[in-house]
């Protein structure tokens, strides 16, 4: 029951209208390399998250545009922004708290909603049946490399369009030893549990 | 099986020499806070790690003075400083790599031995009895908080001066949602196993 691994950093997703309101000039955003799910990408063009004595540099716009801007922070950027981010799936994002964003060499600024990314296993239905679970199913995966681990709540998300792929953050990937290119083992479940929105 | 927990970031550990040619006009180090284990104390000093075109700043000095001056890095530090650091127990230094540490506003340098922490457990031998486990053993420990997961390879470390701890670093703390003050559970093994030097 192995599952490839994708590792992300903090990064951004950008409504189309925050999109065009930051990036109008420049017809839309440009590509830089591929993600592992497909038609997405990584853009050449970066934001800045800011709170009044610090600011993140570099973080990379994440493309296609989403329904609500979002910015996926590590655990450890909540004490150089000063906010602290829900654990939360991509879209969840009632009740979370906002930060400022800059681009365009901080000419232009908006707000976007918080998170940290809470780690899942994107699959196809047809993924979903082979290894016995279903939409929001919690799982564990183990990982055995340097430093191994097994990590608990996983959320399984099964769409029509998706690679079977394990998302795990920076912070997460580097406490287990891990990087890009792996694989992780998908532990069967004693019980099943599924993930609850706004939780 | 509960055991208490503590969270370290990057920091330094100098041999009395280094601390001496680093820091003599100021007639040693001077204490800002206590840690986790008794007599060990965090300074107000601190080194810069310097790679010819990046350099981490503000890296805590913890005292007492060993016998080899050691820095432990995060794992993502390893691309700001362009190291691979070995996972390593404290003290495991032979065929580990060196990076160069300033003091004083830079006008001083050195070099020392950069290894990335094994997770490991404190304890005395009373408490070693009680928890069934050796020195040097290797057992995994269950984290309950709101990432939860399980970590293996963690190493037992007996010694007569110890407070029971469990130490793990700040990207490891991050994975699990953990921070200062908690515990964490250690579990029953199911083999013996034993930490390796320099492997």
């Amino acid at each position: 029951m192995q599952v490839p691994l994708w590792v992300s950093n903090r990064h951004i997703h950008l409504s189309k209208e925050d999109a065009e309101a930051l990036f109008w000039e420049w017809f839309g955003l440009t590509k830089k390399n591929d993600l592992s799910q497909p038609w997405q990408y990584a853009a050449e063009e970066c934001v800045v998250l800011r709170w009044p004595k610090w600011e993140i540099a570099k973080v990379r716009i994440l493309w296609p545009y989403r329904p609500q801007t979002q910015v996926e922070i590590l655990t450890a950027d909540q004490f150089k922004l000063w906010v602290m981010a829900p654990i939360r799936l991509s879209g969840d994002l009632e009740w979370t708290p906002w930060i400022e964003i800059e681009a365009n060499w901080k000419t232009l600024s908006l707000t976007s909603w918080v998170i940290i990314a809470k780690r899942h296993i994107h699959m196809l239905p047809e993924d979903a049946e082979h290894y016995w679970v279903q939409n929001n199913q919690i799982v564990k995966i183990k990982c055995e490399w340097e430093r191994w681990l097994i990590f608990d709540e996983v959320v399984i998300r099964v769409t029509d369009t998706s690679k079977l792929d394990t998302h795990i953050d920076t912070e997460e990937a580097n406490a287990a030893g891990l990087a890009n290119w792996t694989t992780v083992e998908l532990l069967p479940s004693d019980e099943v549990r599924f993930y609850e929105k706004n939780h």
